[in-house]
């Protein structure tokens, strides 16, 4: 597939999977993202993915469009996350991460109620990132 | 989540995302497995994912099965990569990831198509590989 058509698959998902490493030990969960100018926008409670990131920007990012196990497209990103702090200076891109967070509030509510029903001490604070496109391929199967 | 229950979720999948890395950085990419006694068996050509797990056995998968954005279940396996090699010693454990390249077939086809229509030098020898299982972890989020 060419970088465009790509980059198209990219526009119309919300939902991949996002790699991050640490010591060579991967790490892998589902997330929700908004593309916009380049980068994948989103956002997290602070956590192992977030404490990773931080230590190590180097990320891969998976999406995928199945129809059918002879129909489908997967494209992959290869890119550096970037945390977009409470700084005047990101605001703009704030904003966009925080158009995601309410979209997606429905679905991060679970998270919340999870989190403080066991107790655990884990701020609730948002963190606001996003994720620069260095590489991106995508593979399409047509019956 | 128990560890039973998550273990549960990975004997009824056959679809999930493998994250490896190779100098900190992680790669994902989804895969067909299939469980049996505390491993995933599966297949590949030869390639980046396959090269890159040689050199560092330490592996990530994640499978989730999504009924809403408020009812969705998802795993996470920290796991260790080992080659099936064409021995008598490890017969048995080929047979289980054989057995999934025989379902599976149908959907491999595209792979192979592609791959000498494009004219390239992979070879098409498959290799069967399995996942120890070393951590398993679960969350649910029920409406």
């Amino acid at each position: 597939m060419t970088r465009q058509a790509s980059l198209e698959v990219l526009a119309r998902a919300h939902v991949g999977r996002l790699a991050c490493a640490q010591e060579n030990q991967p790490y892998v969960v589902p997330f929700y993202f908004t593309y916009h100018s380049d980068s994948l926008y989103s956002f997290a409670t602070v956590g192992q993915k977030i404490e990773w990131m931080r230590s190590n920007p180097l990320v891969c990012v998976e999406m995928d469009e199945v129809v059918s196990p002879e129909e489908w497209v997967s494209v992959i990103v290869f890119g550096r996350y970037e945390e977009l702090p409470d700084t005047p200076h990101y605001e703009a891109e704030r904003a966009v991460a925080y158009n995601l967070l309410q979209k997606k509030a429905m679905w991060w509510e679970p998270v919340y109620v999870k989190t403080t029903q066991h107790g655990t001490q884990r701020p609730l604070v948002p963190v606001y990132y996003r994720i620069h496109v260095a590489q991106i391929t995508g593979h399409r199967a047509t019956p």
